[in-house]
Parts: C-alpha cells; structure tokens; sequence
C-alpha cells in the first residue's frame, strides 16, 4: 500500500491505497500550525503503515528533490506557513520515503492516469475555487520547470475589470476565482444559481485563460475543477466560450470536469509515491 | 556530419555540420512552390553527404511521427503551402533519416545546447519579427504537446489596442510583431531609432506575453530573438517591464538575445539530426 498526503490552503487529506484506489482516508483542516499537521498525518500513517508516501501540497513550495528546500513552503501569505519544511516535519514524524509535488499537479496525475484524462499524455489540471492554479502533464511527465507553474497569475485580456489579486489585478486568478466573482456579483459564487447570467461573464474569463494556457502548452486535454471550476453551470458554457476564443487558429482541447472529484489531488498524490516506489 | 534545415516564413537556410559548427551553409528563398524548395535543399544535400538531416519549419505544422500527417504543414494563409507534405517531398530527393520540429523549437535546442540557454534544462526560444512564436524546451525535452505551442496567440492584458492578428486581434503577435509595431508607430521597426520611446510600449507588450509564459511553464531562461525581438532598445528594457509585471510574486526568468544570432534555428536543426542518430 501507498500514501498520499494532500495539503489543501483550507483543509488536508490522507489517504492509504494503491492503483487509483483508496483503501483508508482521514482529513482535517490545514490550519496554521505545520507541527500539529504533521503530528496529524504522522497518526494517521502510524495506523495505516505505506511502502511511501506522496505529497501534493498548495504553493508556492519548491519541487525540486536536487535544491537545499526541497518540499519547503516558500514565500505565501497564508499564517504559519511562510518558509515551513513541510516535507522535512513530515519525514521526522513518518519512516517512509516522500515525495513532493504541487497540489495541483498531484491533481493532474491522478486525473491523467484514473480519471477524466485517462490516456492524455498532454493533459493540464486547472483548479478554481479560492484561488485558481494549474498542473501539466508533458508527453506523460510532470512539468516543473523552474519552480513550479503559477497559471492562476497569467494575464488577461479586457474582458472584465475589478479583479482582486494583490500582485497582479486583474490577472486570470484575480478574475476568475470564487472571491472575484463574489466581489463582481456581490454574493458568493455558492448562492449563484446555474442559470444566472452571470456565468456567461464567467466562461468567457475562464476561456481566456485556458485560450492562453492552450497557446503554450498545447494540451489534449484540460481538466477544469475545484469548487467553483466543477460548476455544471461553467461546464456547460466553457467549450462554446473556449472555441470562440481560438477563432480556429489552434483547435480546442477536450474539457472535462475532475473524473476523480475531490479526491483527484490525494489520487494523485498516492500514484506518485507508487511510481516512485516501483520506479 | 549531420545537416540542418529551417524553412523559415521567407527564407530558408540548409546546413552541414556537428556539434553546434556549421561547415556549409546555403540559403535561398521559401518561395510559394514547395517542390523547388525541395528541389534545391536535395542539391545541397548532394553536394554535401549527412548521416541524417533535422527540420525546423515554419507553422503550424505536425510533428508527431506517430500522425498519419507527420512533417505536413497544416493550414496556412502562406501561399502554396496549405496542407504540403514537406518532409514527404524532402524524404523523396534526400536519402537520409529527417526528423521535423518547429523553426522556434529547433531555435530553442539551438540556443539550449550551443548558445545563451547553455546549461539551461526549461528555457523558450520567442522570435518577435513578421509574426510572434516560441519554442520551449521542458527539463530538457522538447515540448510538442498536442500539435506545438502556438505561443504568439496568447492573449493579453489592455497594454495597447489595434492589433493585427486576423484570428484573435490584440492577442501577443496582434500587438508585439513587427507588423503591429509598424502599424501603431507609422514606420516599420527598422526605422525606430534605440532611443524612441515607442520601445517603452513595445517592451510593456513584450514583458506581459513573457509574464504569461512565465507562469505557465516556469522557464529558467527565455531567449528573445528575430528580427524585432533581436533590437538592443528592446533587450535594455525587457528585464525591468518583466519584473514589473510579474511584481515579485514569481521569480523573472532569466532573458537572453540569441547567442547564436539567426543561425539558432539550423544549427538547433542539425542537433536534432545529430541526437536522433546517435540515440
């Protein structure tokens, strides 16, 4: 059996199983304690022992298993969390190897391998919900690059104005997310009903986001979800949006929502302790 | 030896050699027949005999040489080449292995093994002349994707408006190619003098098509080339436009003029050719 940790900005979750199968889940909030997180995944993993364990963790952190740290949270404005060894306080805790990814990336796994995206070698996880960020999957290999993706801040086109990202303004999480449709239609985007015009405004920002992300990735695919992206409202509106976008230039990829739900980042992060297990 | 071949938008370049050195180099027009190109690349290619011979063309085109259509140009407004089988035409007269990339993702492994990207394992290859594309190199492997990044068509934040992109109007090439330029400005980009501060609007243009970039592959390295993308009025104030768009929430990449000048196309070419022999 395999583990997967994911550490979610508002809540956490473990998982024990193996081949896209969870066996044994628990979750609790993320909060701003790193130790007493760790403490809580180290019970967990106590109660149910793995051969390794994957982690899938909100951003920005450093992915790269060769730099000085590895599986540290970097700069984030979340309390408590600035500058944490997540992985290091969960290695001390729990005797397993780890590894580490993004969340969104560990996201991107587990859809390309057990969910919506099965068969996509080219494949790209969008999550929208308090934030908006991206994971790729490149010709069946995680993209890292530098650091990591930060597709929730590319810019965006003169769709709507407004946007609430503290760096940017309106870039793609500023207008997209929960919080800036909340701030453009002065509820949350939980009380906004399928058939509201609203989600018009919605989907044609979404597009413009996953029209750029297309142009340089050249996905097959893309998986658009979390609590806001799993809407059937967006769902429904998103391929028209995306197409008139393109104009035709570059054909559209196939959307899909998350095949794996809410479990699609610990999915993800449990198959990539497993490959990284059997090599 | 080994022998390069990029079909560029006007021109095309062949060349004999190895390890980043070029031995002869010949260079003739594109033109609108795809037959008299071939014909004259196989006349240079009887002159000079290779092991095996690399492609980097214009777009788009398909490079998966697992496609029914591999080394076709796909739909194209440029005369005479709409749907051609280069590779096919090319294949019939040469008697050597080809393999095809793009012109900018041959540019990349140029300027990632023999020019400024040296070292560099996630960098893109931007050209900025008659239109905007870009090539990247993903930990070391060439990023094809689906068909190829298209990454002239991203779209962008209301910097400027009157772009020229027939498909999608303001849209990076819209607004950043030569074209654009020389439409915004009144006289084409040749005439505009390093110290005219139609540069500044230029590279605010250029910085958020680089931003976007940026976040979404995380590159270590963007080299910027072409004709317009080469101008030094433009690489002086590239760096800080970037920083200033990005605004400290993810790290600039490293920028570069091409260290190989307009060989990076053919000489990435002919690496291609050289790696794909030798494994």
């Amino acid at each position: 059996m395999f583990g997967g940790i994911e550490t979610g900005g508002t809540k956490t979750v473990c998982a024990v199983g193996a081949d896209g199968a969870v066996e044994h889940r628990a979750q609790f909030p993320t909060g701003e304690d790193a130790d007493a997180l760790a403490d809580r995944c180290a019970e967990f993993f106590a109660a149910h022992p793995v051969r390794s364990i994957g982690v899938g963790t909100f951003g920005p952190c450093d992915p790269d298993p060769g730099s000085a740290t590895y599986g540290h949270i970097l700069n984030t404005p979340k309390p408590g969390w600035s500058g944490v060894d997540l992985l290091g306080k969960l290695a001390a805790r729990v005797d397993a190897p780890m590894v580490l990814t993004t969340d969104v990336t560990a996201a991107a796994i587990g859809e390309q391998r057990y969910g919506a995206g099965r068969g996509n070698q080219n494949l790209v996880y969008l999550t929208i919900g308090t934030g908006v960020g991206g994971g790729a999957i490149v010709d069946g290999r995680v993209l890292h690059g530098r650091t990591h993706p930060e597709m929730g801040h590319i810019l965006m086109p003169d769709i709507a104005t407004g946007g609430v990202c503290p760096y940017h303004g309106d870039c793609f999480e500023g207008l997209a997310s929960g919080p800036a449709m909340a701030a453009r239609e002065g509820r949350p985007a939980q009380e906004i009903p399928d058939d509201d015009p609203a989600w018009d405004l919605e989907a044609r920002i979404v597009a413009a986001g996953l029209h750029s992300i297309t142009c340089t990735l050249s996905p097959r695919c893309i998986i658009v979800g979390g609590g806001l992206g799993s809407r059937s409202a967006l769902h429904t509106l998103l391929p028209e949006s995306l197409s008139r976008s393109l104009a035709g230039y570059v054909p559209a990829p196939l959307l899909a929502a998350p095949g794996l739900g809410a479990d699609a980042g610990v999915i993800g992060a449990l198959t990539l302790a497993q490959d990284h297990s059997q090599g």
